[in-house]
């Protein structure tokens, strides 16, 4: 049975995206993260919506017009098309898991 | 920050499912269950496939052809089309949270 939280890729030296579904206009993957931040002139604007869950760590999360916030485990967050966000920390030392959901 | 795993309903008295997202051939649901299981006679048999994590607790998953199997917190499976399935049992006394991604 494969899990999401067993037996981790380091994500030292960049974070690690594991796709785990694709079908059907959905894409569902695993982004494991450690200490890595998006650079603030840089963020992410994406033709489709993501609906995101941390499964496990700790991450900011800033989301053009609605600000910066902290997210934990079992939070999650839709991010609509066309909609400026970026991660603005992620945890140094132990990672960090994300669940996101891609939807066409 | 809505959270899947905080202020969980009781599902003593039966399963509660939440929809988090439904857009573009995509639903996101919660289920919180609490000792429920699907009657032996009476498997599911989807027209969709669906995806399924097991977030919290601990739950039986029998799927016809492959026989059952304990999911764990991370385990996450592919539930295709039209293979009959069924949850053997979940923990009593406290919640087993799911998260279901089906896909039309």
């Amino acid at each position: 049975m494969p899990n999401l939280l067993a037996d981790l890729p380091s994500a030292a030296g960049g974070e690690v995206f594991t796709e785990l579904l694709a079908r059907g206009g959905v894409r569902i993957e695993r982004i494991v993260s450690e200490g890595q931040s998006t650079p603030a002139d840089q963020p992410y604007d994406q033709d489709h919506d993501e609906w995101v869950l941390l499964l496990a760590g700790a991450a900011g999360l800033w989301l053009d017009g609605e600000g910066e916030t902290t997210l934990k485990p079992g939070d999650h967050v839709l991010i609509p098309a066309r909609r400026r966000h970026r991660v603005t920390w992620t945890e140094a030392g132990r990672p960090t898991v994300w669940l996101a959901v891609h939807v066409a």
